[in-house]
């Protein structure tokens, strides 16, 4: 893969800073953002600057040891633990379809202690999730490449790649070792309306490692798929059921209903994180719903005119019949049933 | 239905102007341009000044009395009929979907003789085409008024509007109608990337008319299916094959597949004139490839990096088993087979 500059990273001790790359400003412009408060943490999470399931996750993670970091300096070890629990509960509440935040807040949450070394605790904990992600985006690229050939071209929708993990990315990882192999391969990746992750982002990312993008509208992957000119589709998880149902980015679902009839395998790419095996099916995900101004203004215009409303999902769910696999770190899932996910979560 | 600038008018006689509401500039301007020549006609088809199926045939029939009437002065009556041959070849390939066009400047041709009166010939047909359309629109809405109720929901792709006819449209017909009625109704009206045809000209309209409007991205129209909070769906159609296949705004074919799986019915509006019996099936519509630039930046502004490619289909194919019903000025065809098609030529 190309030089990416790290989407998060934590820079020295429990004393640190939180850096950030603001993926708003992609890609005109390559940033990172110190963020130096729970609340500035928050804030990115929400308004988009760092994302993508596991991505925020880890930055929650660092986010509680910038809690216990940024306390007042005479704070005693138990006020420190409060403001981070404080801090676990404000991060929590930011984004509420992706289930690896939470996954991520509460284990850095059960390292913490009300000791004198709080935050070097919470900031072990943080750094070893960020590394088992950078791990697991590793193995699951591999286990993917099954699905990936040389001269062959594929689908993927929103972003995640390596902008949205602390690695190579779920969906985009395969796509990224095969470039490293010396592949070549086009990847036709949606813009991902309303906040073009797929045009700004994805793009973006395969298109320095490599690998050649052809941009299309959310609403012209379906006759691609019909065409038979892409070989598998590829996406990342938000939130995975424990029968197999897949929360993903908004027009997930429609573009596995035209995998179908074009007969092109659909492929889940996401940690173990990512499944919620207490909700038993996809209708229990809960859907953020985002401003309406995402989708009635762009780029600072507005384009629809007043006394026009929007309603704007974040996520839709496909079901788990709908999946061709299910690739994790863990192994593979196909077909997707939910036996197949109980094994691997004995695994 | 409340007060809408006309979408294309010819104001005088033979030697008058045809005006043309710009359409690019809604919903911020609303402004009329007088197309002089038919180079001018011919750029604000291609460039959806004036769109839609039905609008660009009627603007196209008004494109060969600009040609017959701006013939230099002292042109014979044969040179005129040769400038006016020349621009039914020049009109014919603004775009290639859209049967339409071809049907309005086919029967405007047929009407020129080279006689003095050629112009006032010319125009008389393309009134006539411009007259049928309006009572066509009327006839279709309250045919399709049988899948309106008061208080319902709806969900409408791209705009198939007052906009893109003479009169008060295909599928959005029925809401005007309705609404001059005095039903209380809520359309959903995807955005239709990439140039927001739903955000930017069915928003506008629609709450002209005094319908309430949802706006929504493209993708985000497949779960809003799902959840069951409208009852039908309405789109236009830019060509229909004697089986009943219908190209339309690209993904409207998805579309048709999570309506299908919701349960939701689809209906089709669209004038006879749409259909093109001479093709069996919908695979052999050629569908327009527009400008990748269309996809690649928004509002003047670049979305995407260097370095990347963007596929650009205007249409796509829905098959004839997933439309509920065709709504045309002939009747209603449903269920939408070769047979019911084949009666309704004969009607």
């Amino acid at each position: 893969m190309a030089s990416l500059p790290p989407t998060l990273r934590w820079e020295g001790g429990p004393d640190g800073r939180l850096l950030v790359l603001d993926q708003t400003r992609l890609p005109e412009e390559v940033r990172e953002v110190h963020l130096a408060t729970t609340a500035e943490v928050a804030e990115a999470i929400r308004s988009l600057r760092v994302r993508g399931a596991p991505a925020i996750g880890i930055a929650a993670a660092y986010g509680l040891v910038v809690a216990a970091a940024s306390a007042p300096p005479g704070a005693s070890p138990t006020e420190r633990l409060a403001a981070v629990r404080e801090a676990h509960d404000a991060l929590l509440a930011t984004r509420p379809t992706a289930v690896n935040l939470r996954h991520a807040l509460r284990r850095t949450l059960a390292a913490a202690a009300p000791v004198p070394g709080l935050a070097a605790g919470l900031l072990a904990e943080a750094r070893a999730i960020h590394e088992e992600d950078r791990l697991a985006c590793e193995r699951m690229a591999h286990l993917a490449l099954r699905y990936v050939r040389d001269g062959g071209a594929y689908l993927t929708h929103c972003n995640a790649g390596a902008l949205a993990t602390g690695g190579i990315g779920t969906a985009l990882g395969a796509f990224h070792l095969a470039a490293r192999r010396g592949y070549r391969l086009r990847v036709f990746a949606d813009e991902t309306r309303p906040l073009l992750q797929g045009a700004r982002l994805t793009a973006w990312e395969l298109e320095r490692s490599g690998v050649a993008v052809t941009l299309l509208c959310d609403s012209a992957a379906a006759s691609l798929l019909a065409s038979r000119r892409v070989e598998a589709v590829f996406v990342g998880a938000d939130r995975i059921a424990a029968n197999g149902d897949v929360a993903n980015k908004v027009g997930t679902w429609p573009l596995s209903l035209a995998a179908r009839e074009a007969g092109v395998p659909f492929v889940v790419v996401a940690p173990w994180s990512t499944f919620d095996v207490s909700l038993l099916t996809g209708r229990d995900i809960p859907i953020e719903e985002r401003s309406p101004e995402e989708v009635l203004a762009f780029a600072g215009r507005r384009v629809a005119p007043p006394g026009v409303d929007a309603a704007n999902p974040a996520f839709d769910v496909t079901p788990a019949a709908l999946v061709t696999a299910i690739v994790t770190e863990r192994g593979v899932v196909s077909p997707v049933t939910p036996d197949a996910v109980a094994a691997l979560a004995r695994a």
